[in-house]
């Protein structure tokens, strides 16, 4: 069973304030449900639909279809200034995400990290919130493996900047990405969906890279998603 | 201005069979509509809003928020027996799908396959169809570069080998991607966004890859979207 107003409560979570003011969010689908409680997370609650009836399940289902569980999770902790510091004197390779807007590129970025390895993903304050339902899909789970911390992104490069370490980006005038010498560590930018890396970012980068079409005069593409890009830069980090 | 029978007929057109049997399909926003007239692409009409009015562009549209314009594009032609025995005797490098079913996913795989070159793209008979009008969007004009060619998956693996050239397959046993000889002509299959490369298809396969995460030995992940998958692969195989 599920009370008017629990119901009433969750479908508040359906919206970005709510969830911020709460400090949870939804997960739906059983195999992510199994995740979060395998998880470190703190999950407050869990419905599924044999114990809450079809009808209940809809009204606090933000998919069109819905699933047969549904949990009310816990925000993690957002790291403090002396965590980012000893983060970042530990030489890592990290994301910043420069105005992604796509809550399914979001999400798809934060399972690529999972899968390379990327010990942080920053994310500019205008980036789409990964607690979004889209973007918590999408992680298929590496949501509750990897934090992306929002934050003043200039300000985090200067710090590998000044750390010693490059910051990367790709551009369309950069290096050619297969031939460049690519670090174990630095932060890898990457930009939004419409308009690539914004200008302030784009200063910050030390090393301009660039991912060339096949063949190189290749005329048709103009672009690839910033998932896609964010995937390939990472795999050849990684190699 | 618009008659109500065009409506009709456009309206009818977001049904896949429809499309299918009248050869056409549907093309939205600006920046599409401009390229399938900039294309060799039989555009068949052009409707803007500005010309029919709001209220009936929401209707013949299959947006929720429909743009500014929408073309009705005829669909190219499917190459004969012939022209895929010229295409496969060119010894050039595709890639195989084997049941796909997100069209997201394979309007992205269209644009990866677009920037990369591959010169075409196989698909299974129960891959989504690329009409669908969420793959057209995500080609973002690729479609009007790039073939699908629907067919006997099988068939076409079995004359990349009696030609010689090495059929590729992703897998979890398979050889770190990095440090294989990646051939320039060739077969690449991609499997389903939940099972993988069917059976049938990896019994075709004469050299399995496998994409490591990193570290190696990294636990949480279990695995890329297709999408992701095909991007790094291809990039692999162009670098």
């Amino acid at each position: 069973m599920i009370s008017k107003a629990e119901i009433k409560r969750i479908r508040a979570l359906h919206d970005k304030k709510q969830r911020q003011q709460c400090g949870v969010f939804l997960v739906e689908g059983e195999k992510m449900v199994a995740e979060a409680l395998a998880s470190g997370f703190e999950v407050e609650a869990v419905y599924r639909t044999e114990d809450i009836g079809q009808e209940a399940m809809e009204r606090i289902s933000q998919l069109s279809s819905p699933s047969p569980a549904l949990a009310v999770v816990r925000m993690p902790e957002v790291p403090d200034a002396g965590e980012i510091a000893s983060l970042i004197a530990s030489r890592p390779l990290c994301l910043a995400l420069d105005c992604v807007r796509d809550p399914g590129n979001l999400g798809t970025i934060v399972r690529i990290a999972d899968w390379f390895g990327i010990d942080a993903i920053f994310a500019s304050q205008d980036t789409v919130e990964i607690f979004n339902p889209k973007a918590v899909q999408a992680t298929m789970g590496a949501i509750f493996r990897r934090k992306v911390i929002y934050c003043d992104l200039p300000a985090v490069a200067e710090r590998f900047t000044a750390a010693g370490m490059p910051v990367y980006g790709t551009f369309l005038d950069g290096k050619d990405i297969y031939r460049e010498d690519l670090c174990s560590s630095g932060l890898i930018v990457m930009g939004s969906e419409s308009n690539g890396i914004g200008r302030e970012m784009a200063a910050k980068v030390t090393s301009r890279l660039y991912i060339p079409p096949y063949p190189r005069e290749n005329s048709g593409s103009e672009s690839l998603n910033v998932a896609i890009a964010t995937a390939i830069t990472c795999a050849l980090f990684r190699r």
